[in-house]
């Protein structure tokens, strides 16, 4: 166990102490309501439950979620709740309770904060909270309540007091995990910092207690296993559940709420965001180009196909010709997208989805792609460097999940030509012919290679053999084997594919006549550059792929909010 | 003819003169020369030439590009011209000739400048210029051209002297129109303002000319024809051909080489861009949702369907299930997403497109929805008054071809209920029931009512009937024939749909049962409700209605880049 691990064991233990005092209830009981609830939950939704410590969590049980008839028990059995607490001689509803339905009865009047913002500055402010209930720690007397609002979570108390009534506390404690709640609270300083929660020098004295939106009483994931850092599951003699990834993504909205989920899923956002500045900055326009295609999308491999209105037509695998469309021939010269890209390739590996975010940009060149390539540079840098900057409370949430290194990159981007590459791989005993693509063993291979070399964990792969490139790539000017082309690497692995386009169209015509493209199929795109093209360049990226390997995550469906793959198309 | 058009006749006629004085060849051999390019041209290219005055030009030759045998001609031609212009005693490589292609033999070395930078700040200077060709009227000792760059353009002369040759100038009028050029220049003042270009007050003293990509020489549509402004071709008498909206997008890349659709696209952009950054600065995060779909999108009809690896799919109708997944269960609370929807709706009109860019938004709510519409409100507001102070010289080149009146609209958004919109129209004797929708007729004639009573032309239409709404919509607390939903107008037509939405699972449940929506195609997203959920609302604006309206365009294709509808499918 590490320090913080430890830190967090002793708070841990001291709270038991705290509650151990307050009431001398022991963990038998508690052991025995756990197994009635467990029983009664079989016999309300008919899951089977199985999460004993050190076996793995049992599979979602995918169409097996609530009939109807099972709701309507559900219901039944909430009105007989709701008719013994009405029974319960200290009930009050205007302390706490079963909210009504949120469905805009009175215009707003109630002062809510946001978790994220509760620090040590708010001491004594009274206001209310909405989050999501993490975990409840329940005495007769006293509850301690994990409550989470996107990233951040905070501990509540509910002790009893003239204010807080038993009743109170036990409404609370039968409180369902993940339930959406409102608390009406005050800020007090914490005795001693919270290692469990994101606000750690403050705690929520609860005086109200609302349930708004009740979770089922037995989730497929509990998301304080999911949120569990990866240094506790690993240490030795652990025996922490570790949450399958299938299961996650089985069940992806609970597992989203995890704080490094939803840091995740900023960071993303954060990427699309610091690369749009960038290029709105520089007179670049966003355009969105079709996605449903007549004829066939770069020439016809990899895409899914379906009818449109008597015709047949395909969803674009990229915006290419498209882009390209727009820059040289249309001539709004500086175009960027994000949008969908839908790869109809049955391959499951933790790199390949079959739907992602292409961040796209084409531009006009004027004389050497090596002024699109100065672009890309700047544009990198400047999302990594705004990343660590304006991002790096969600760096540092992700951080303490998913322990990673920073990213190492240069300014400007160093630039290896794919001769250069080949060589550094033969010296270092590895096979690699000089005019055939890069194997994915290979590819990381050499970024280890670069890292050694030159301390970078992100560089341009320039100059590919002409032969492994699209029809649309340029070819070398002096040398035929090569091409006007380049990928852009992180930690070893691909995350960009560019070139300078050829924008003459007899060219154009004897490349596709070369690779086999049939031209009937791009008619359209052929033609447009017979009303004169500017020279370009540009390249794509995919979103998801940038934010793997800039956080390390091992596996691009994290980087996903709804991964699709051949075998998930749900939910 | 109003008074800008005499004023641009008058500097034409000036034009004119300068020629006249500089050469004296008369119009006779112009109209002979023309008519030679045409009968090649028909030898070359197959094509059909008959575009005379007030004659309709004919329909773009759809399948009848130039085959690579016809390409092979046009080179041999091409061949045939260089060896003409080798044998001219006064050719100079140095000076003027079609470029080398652009390929990145050398690094960037020339000093460009954007023709939009082009002003009398520049007199004197000298450097490059590329863009394309959009006119050249030429004698043997002078030439004018027109230059066009994104939606700006400028006039060159080149006039004989020891710089100059007739060699050069006859080098200069065989280019074809739109073909991209590079231009020497040196920056003059203009003697008198030039009206036909955007930059008026300089012209560009051309001392070297190079053909960078050449155009066919015959083209479907002239830009010039194209850019033509409404005015001039509505004026009694005119006899200007206007181009078709077929021709035109049937020839988009052409199409949109006019400066009013370079700006409509810039418009398009900067929607998208003032959109983001209001919901940034508030919070907001960016998300993806999946366009491809197990079971079905929003209950299933009008939705395109293919084959997923042995399943059945569907492409997502708009991102609504999976944003409310990601807000109010996966507890991102404020979310949006720019990005494409798709309809299998068979209808041709002049709002509706197959695929659009949707502006989606969904937000957790405390209590009340007005919470949501505050901050569109805002949001539209934000948006509009960007546009038009930060787009101005884009809305003033709009304006130019497109005459229209600026949006009106209030601060905040005039908020008008829906039976208070039905009683309007009975009151001003039109049909229209009380819980029925409204017609687009309807609508458009509350949009002329309120305009007439309120001065806006924006405004918030809220509590829908429920009959009328989709099963997520919540209904109204006090009065179940109403919804919590609301459309926002634009000049009488819709450009956007929202409401409260139903975060209860029962509840949903049972709207989908009353609506006839089968639960079982929409499990994940029912299921997703069971885990505690926010409370939110939200809502979906489709970008290109709002750039039409808010442009007065007439048309949606036309704030398309690429528009698709169940005709169209190309480019």
């Amino acid at each position: 166990m590490d320090a913080a691990s430890l830190e967090a064991a002793i708070v841990d233990k001291g709270n038991e102490i705290r509650e151990l005092k307050a009431n001398k209830q022991d963990v038998a009981t508690q052991v025995a309501e756990l197994k009635k609830l467990k029983t009664d939950f079989k016999i309300v939704a008919g899951y089977e439950f199985g999460s004993a410590p050190g076996a793995t969590p049992p599979p979602a049980p995918k169409e097996k979620q609530l009939t109807k008839k099972e709701l309507r028990i559900l219901e039944k059995q909430k009105a007989a709740e709701a008719a013994t607490a009405a029974k319960t001689d200290s009930a009050d509803p205007s302390k706490f309770g079963d909210a009504p339905l949120v469905q805009s009865q009175e215009l707003p009047s109630k002062k809510f904060v946001d978790i994220a913002d509760i620090n040590k500055s708010l001491d004594g402010q009274s206001f209310w909270v909405r989050g999501y209930l993490q975990t409840c720690r329940a005495k007769p007397k006293i509850a301690f309540l994990m409550v989470r609002q996107a990233a951040f979570t905070i501990q509540g108390v509910l002790s009893e007091s003239a204010d807080v009534t038993k009743a109170m506390i036990k409404y609370a404690s039968e409180i369902t995990r993940e339930s959406v709640i409102d608390l009406y609270v005050t800020v007090a300083i914490a005795a001693q910092e919270i290692t469990s929660t994101t606000q750690n020098d403050v705690e929520l004295v609860v005086s109200k207690i609302f349930a708004i939106s009740k979770a089922l009483p037995v989730l497929p994931l509990q998301v304080e296993d999911a949120a569990r850092s990866d240094t506790l599951i690993n240490a030795e003699g652990s025996d922490y559940v570790e949450v399958g990834l299938d299961t996650r993504l089985d069940n992806r909205v609970l597992d989203l709420r995890t704080p490094a989920n939803q840091a995740i899923m900023r960071i993303q956002s954060g990427v699309s965001q610091l690369f749009r500045e960038f290029l709105y900055s520089k007179g670049f326009v966003e355009i969105h180009t079709p996605k449903l295609l007549g004829g066939a999308s770069e020439g016809g491999a990899n895409c899914f196909s379906f009818g449109y209105f008597g015709e047949s037509a395909v969803l674009a695998q990229s915006p290419q010709l498209h882009k390209q469309m727009a820059c040289a021939c249309a001539g709004l010269e500086k175009v960027f997208e994000i949008g969908p890209v839908f790869r109809a390739e049955n391959s499951l590996t933790a790199r390949h989805l079959c739907e992602f975010t292409g961040l796209d940009l084409e531009m006009a060149i004027k004389e050497h792609y090596s002024e699109c390539l100065d672009i890309f540079s700047e544009l990198f840098i400047y999302v990594f460097d705004n990343l660590n900057s304006r991002f790096k409370r969600e760096l540092d949430i992700i951080n303490e999940q998913h322990p990673f290194e920073p990213l190492k990159y240069k300014n400007p981007t160093l630039v290896l030509k794919f001769d250069e590459a080949v060589a550094m791989l033969n010296e270092a005993g590895i096979d690699q012919d000089l005019l055939e693509d890069l194997s994915t063993p290979n590819e990381k291979a050499l970024g280890a290679l670069v890292k050694e070399k030159y301390d970078t964990d992100f560089y341009f792969l320039d100059k590919f053999p002409l032969a492994v490139r699209p029809f649309y790539t340029m070819p070398d000017p002096k040398d035929e084997r090569w091409s006007n082309s380049y990928d852009f690497m992180i930690r070893g692995q691909e995350i960009l594919s560019g070139a300078q386009r050829v924008h003459d169209p007899s060219l154009l015509v004897k490349r596709m006549e070369s690779l086999g493209v049939p031209e009937a199929d791009l008619q359209t795109y052929v033609d447009a550059f017979k009303f004169g093209a500017l020279p370009h360049a540009g390249g794509g990226v995919g979103l998801e792929r940038v934010v793997m390997l800039f956080l390390g995550l091992g596996n691009i469906r994290k980087a996903s909010m709804f991964p699709r793959d051949p075998k998930r198309l749900r939910p």
